[in-house]
């Protein structure tokens, strides 16, 4: 019996000739490329990490929880302008204007932006304001979106399809990658398995850490907050995706003093919470015991015979 | 434990106050919105029958099989200009030279044409040629190109997202709808699960037929092609579906003898085959005990207090 | 990056070697071996059609449903003694009780029954009044049970594990052939998948149906009611199922005029229903078209050359 | 619609009312239920890893292993006596003789044993030797087998089923526990799902650790070898089911030195990465914040008034 579109991750060097490991053996074994995102490096010397709200909602909320990310540490700011909702009829983000706070929010703070482009002809506009383009899940497969964001010079956060293989994700990026911008980071943030929606809202599957990073030399960074969809998971499962080999993370925080956000407040954390993760992601190197330090230094850099190339632009 | 983002089918009359059955009284529990595709009735009086080429390829193939297809007693031509592919390397489709064939091929014909759009800017260009637009898997989350699909006024085939929720499902074909356009027949196209790849691309899913057609009053087809991948089940999978209650079939056929098409070429059946798939969905009315035909009258039209309405356009 | 456990459908010749068309040649490419219990053909003529309640309550109950399973034509009674629950709190069945009742209904109705047995050492006690046993879902794994039924020289029922693949579900019937107990009928009865639970109980799983017949010799049953869980559909998904190759149904019934049964009531058809099912089994073969008339007679019987040899002991 | 078979989390109270914190609320909201096994505590001051052999093949093989596991700093010796396997005609382990060779191994190194039941009428020789037995996930809904083992007064591992809800699994414990043995850990080995077989043999499903531990009082383990089926991933995944807050780990082992293990080498870690496993776990709490240090500390005993009941036979 032969099956249409059966690929394995065997076909990663076909599928990815710019992306993939094999393809590209100036990466060697465990070198990173690393993203340079305004200065915060993703595949660099410790985990970054990416807190605030999951939708702009004004200018007090979101400047207000863009200080609260600061103080607690974090490397970058996050928050939707424009939000993929399941209904059309719910809050679907608050557009320009959400950007424009976005902005003045990192005038304020000094942390680089990430937001989510969902439309190619709104591509110019948001990276106007964003140091750093997110595709979402819901777009993974959007190949349109893909080849723009690919033609743009900003840095990419590519989220995980819902359940894309790992075949696909790669696939994906190689879209944005053949569009001449190797400056992508991916992100698991949680698939769909017969358990989403009893105890967690997706699975969060960290085993696709070590395989990307075994197959293709980008870094990857893992979205904890919808992954579990409950904000008593997050904080462990912060942890427990650093410990998998997670260059960063992407966390939605909240201000739960001030009532429920708009939308997926059940997943937000608080400042003070977001400060104790950003600690661990910065003493994982001092925890390490010396095999382990020694490896995971292998692994961020590749090997110094090709250091000095041109190939790694951070 | 509170989970965020968590939604049932109860949210749906919510998610979807145009599409929903429950807020739309005038369907009554069995009826169904008639989508009229050039005369083509989605939802009508028999199945609908949609067979071509997963892509088009050059001018010789398609019009070849569109005779063929015409010949085999289908209702309506299916052929991609634009193909979303897993590698940016691969074959995307012809586009405009196809878009051009498929036109001659209508012409040639008569048979009214479906094919996907992937990108916002095109849709106007493609509804030029097409008579039904596709929204494929891959963008059924794409909710930027379903509002530019339900700007336009032709009909939309929307296919169900690979892991889509009957909740998102309905949720994507409302973004459609509330651009006024509520011509929108749904597509069953298989679902990832743990068997995919093992003896069959996805999980063809026939019970979300039922549960559709209880929840909302489009009219629902199954692609057998993609949702086995193996020629060989092709056929029992169509006889299945309409079994089931779909309202049609959205096929992959090829000439065989001709060499393997561009893509997918394992799930492609030949035109015999489905000549005798287009025999069962003309009979299905005939081979019906009285009982089922009584019933399957109720689930094709409104109640009769309603029939004379202008809510039914067809 | 080489990954543990990993069999694919080309090692089913070496995992069931009893089992496997390529390793029987005798049974050529669409050869059944034909199951007879009491009379009562698996892979024979036509699709057999089971019907009883889910779980043996009473005598009034089962021996009054025995006689109206009977009166809707249908070949076999079906009926649970021993239940395995989620909870061990609830109701596990009617036990020995159960056993004898069911003992009286096939004496007054002439039905042959099957029924499940969980206990490797109440095989033979249930084998006493079971013209065939079923392995349940929830014990398809259980290789010690499957021995110890492997060595009765009853008919066994072997039901799909809800998230068995196909190499694991025909590895187990394996274990049942190498007693030297060939009688085993395959049965889908619905997998896990993410609808799991949103709009149907389990995903009906269709396709496995092609894919165990074209791999193993067995007859393939499905169960519409476990894989739906929704009483509306069982009817449609009956249909599919035989149109998708099934070679019979093992379906859930209750007087629903006498109120709710002990479990599962939202899954159980009345009898007159089950009339429709028995009577669309019964005409299969009249309203298919010649060719697939053919086709299905050959996949009835081995080639006409083996048809006397002893290897067919139906 | 309404489906049968449907329970939810909130129904854990019913199905599970020996062991669900709701109705057991002397263990307050953090209070676990310590499992002793000849003095490994389970759930107690800090996580336990168990190492050993996926099957005793041999005297030395399993001796030699033990000593290394033992050296490595392990608490516990894992080995399968009894093997299931998908074919009836693989290796399915060495039986009584891998019993006593396990005796051995226990005398030799003083490291309690954990094996594998799958047969009940095996259970009271199993225990003769084993300090703590293991219901497998291929029998994790045997309900026969959990009844058996419950009515020992042996600890039990009771490994999830491979697509098991949260309510099944703890409705699996809660028929041990209604024999009067409460010595339950539950096992966490790995899910199915779509990338099953892509890049790992299971998906690990993390989040179910905080939500067990959350709806019912047992410990939860976490066996990183069979959840990923890569021996690369096998240390960072045990790191991250840490921090998920896993009270221990159940690792393969081998000396890859000596020739392939008889099954699932490719996931078997070598002495060295378990002993780096061991460290990590022994230092957990030292790398703690002070604010984690007390919030996992309340975890791991309840409430201090209800501490001198006999409700904890640790």
């Amino acid at each position: 019996m032969r099956i249409a579109g059966q690929v394995s991750i065997d076909d990663i060097p076909r599928i990815c000739p710019l992306l993939s490991r094999t393809a590209n053996p100036q990466y060697g074994e465990h070198g990173t490329r690393v993203v340079n995102v305004a200065g915060v490096r993703f595949g660099g010397e410790r985990p970054v990490v990416i807190g605030g709200p999951c939708a702009v909602e004004s200018h007090a909320q979101t400047v207000g929880l863009a200080h609260a990310v600061k103080r607690a540490g974090a490397d970058m700011l996050r928050g939707g302008a424009y939000k993929p909702r399941t209904s059309p009829h719910d809050f679907q983000g608050s557009g320009l204007e959400g950007l424009c706070i976005l902005s003045v929010a990192r005038q304020e703070t000094g942390l680089p932006i990430v937001t989510e482009v969902m439309d190619p002809r709104m591509v110019a506009e948001v990276a106007e304001v964003a140091d750093m383009l997110q595709v979402g899940s819901r777009n993974m497969h959007n190949y349109t979106l893909l080849a723009e964001v690919g033609r743009t010079r900003k840095p990419i956060l590519l989220k995980r399809g819902m359940s894309a293989s790992l075949c696909e994700w790669l696939g994906a990026a190689e879209y944005i990658a053949k569009q001449g911008n190797m400056d992508i980071v991916l992100c698991e943030r949680g698939i769909r398995g017969f358990p989403s929606g009893e105890y967690s809202r997706y699975v969060l599957d960290l085993n696709v850490i070590p395989a990307a990073k075994m197959l293709a030399f980008l870094p990857v960074v893992v979205d904890p907050s919808h992954a579990t969809g409950v904000s008593a998971m997050v904080e462990p499962a912060s942890r427990a995706a650093l410990e998998m080999g997670s260059h960063g993370l992407l966390i939605e925080v909240a201000d739960l003093t001030v009532g429920e956000p708009k939308c997926d407040g059940l997943q937000a954390i608080d400042a003070a919470t977001l400060a104790r993760i950003v600690r661990f992601a910065q003493e994982k190197k001092s925890v390490r015991s010396p095999e382990l330090a020694a490896e995971s230094g292998k692994e961020r850099r590749p090997s110094s015979a090709l250091k000095a190339t041109a190939a790694f632009p951070s």
